[in-house]
């Protein structure tokens, strides 16, 4: 059941949804390489999609965590999961991954805005609301490939995607110090990161290499 | 020390005993096909035998944690391992992780059914309690998996496992439903699942194959 | 903001200083081998450094948890890691790895300590208390290796380590009921848990072999 009132204070709310699916579409495609059952396919799916949001509520001390409250997304990821078992073949991953990255850039504004933001409400320092929303965006892809044993993508890719989370919260903190309502801050900083994520991907932009 | 209450109210306690110390043998035994030492044997049986329940407790928000409340079976797990570093050898590992099989799916069918009371018991909705059910019962065996750095086998093996826990679960969401007793919706519930994983076992049956 | 009174009342204030560090350096010198980029350091270093102590918080109930609440340690955590990026080379990683040891040492002294008498303090029984120890001082370690795709060292290295720490957190239990003052008890066996562990180093211990 999705409350209403959240709807419209949070003003993200289809961006989230958005971003959600292309989580747990993310999860799937993963599973899918490496050839899981339905079983993996649905846990790999539902921690790409959940396991961000719900470890930012488990370091806010937030609950209920919002898949439990609104248990519709557990209804959507199974649908979506059984969905793409029927139709899903191998020659669909690549161009589906490659379709992902926008629906993705869209979570992960959306996901880095609200978390960040969800932080500030619960009287958090500004370095904290930034790591939150970081971590709220980024750590369902994180967890998504520990579990399929691989190295995390965000850590380990050079393309930016966390650094824009990161710069991304910044603009809720520093519209929220300017006294902007949560509403507007998050807004703003949700299109500022998926703007800055599209010119990423566009572009080619890389991170610096290590210089070993 | 073990609460008496919750022994008589759960009612499943010897089945729910009997599933954990198979869930800390399955760690046990993981812990020496990868030559682990002492303490990897430990902390990978703990993880096996305890972190199903935990997460369960940590995502229904329910403190303190079972083990932390019944500190046995933290000297039970430390028995063992004990026992197992004197007298186990490698030429009883297979026979041992296959004799695990049968109190494996006891364990299966008590932590489902208690996971999925316990979460309908803290008012969430009916697939939320299934999904709570499910992961108290196979979670530990995914964390184990992660930890030795291999894909979780109940996501990847295509035996029917999860699927079993996720039938049984419904099972007391159903009688639940139907006014049973918590007790009786419980016990029900263990055995139909203990009854379907043994079946799958002697009948070997397999998932549907991902058509990739 | 460090919170003074806590730093009084707890007395082992700059081990824990020390062994955050360590612990941090160690996660950044295993982001630097696996090539991970500079968001990748940022977060294996934050795991190693906060990893153990948060799992403890989480187990124990405890909030907010210190980092969120001493947002000090973020800002000295990502200085440390732009100073690395801009200095660190390849030829640094393995001199670098070797001298963490003893700071390490600290650490593992520290966090074993003060972890056990923070559980006893949440009135935790004996065997409840030394796993949070032992858990406060390796967890880090342990997500380190996960997310990095390794079995952790520390439990596959037959290098005393974890052992250490349960003896050192045995003896603040062992202090705390002798009616030792818990300043005291924490210091006593923090410098029990370091010394164990320098000895173990200097010595070349390991431990029992799995006789498979």
């Amino acid at each position: 059941m999705l409350d209403t009132s959240w709807l419209v204070l949070n003003g993200t709310i289809l961006f989230e949804i958005i971003g959600t699916l292309a989580f747990a579409l993310s999860g799937l495609i993963e599973a899918a390489r490496k050839k899981l059952d339905l079983v993996g396919m649905a846990m790999v799916s539902g921690l790409a999609a959940f396991g961000g949001g719900t470890l930012r509520d488990i370091l806010l001390d937030r609950r209920p965590f919002f898949w439990i409250e609104n248990d519709i997304w557990v209804w959507v990821l199974l649908f979506i999961c059984f969905g793409a078992l029927a139709f899903m073949r191998s020659r669909h991953l690549e161009p589906t991954a490659r379709a992902m990255q926008w629906p993705d850039a869209i979570g992960l504004g959306a996901f880095t805005a609200g978390g960040t933001q969800l932080a500030l409400n619960a009287g958090v320092q500004p370095i904290i609301a930034v790591i939150m929303g970081v971590l709220s965006a980024i750590f369902g892809g994180v967890l998504r490939d520990i579990v399929v044993n691989e190295i995390p993508k965000a850590f380990s890719d050079h393309i930016p995607y966390s650094v824009i989370a990161f710069s991304g919260a910044w603009v809720v903190v520093g519209l929220d110090a300017l006294g902007a309502e949560a509403f507007v801050a998050v807004a703003v900083a949700a299109v500022f990161t998926i703007g800055l994520r599209v010119m990423a991907l566009l572009l080619g932009w890389r991170l610096p290499i290590w210089k070993v």
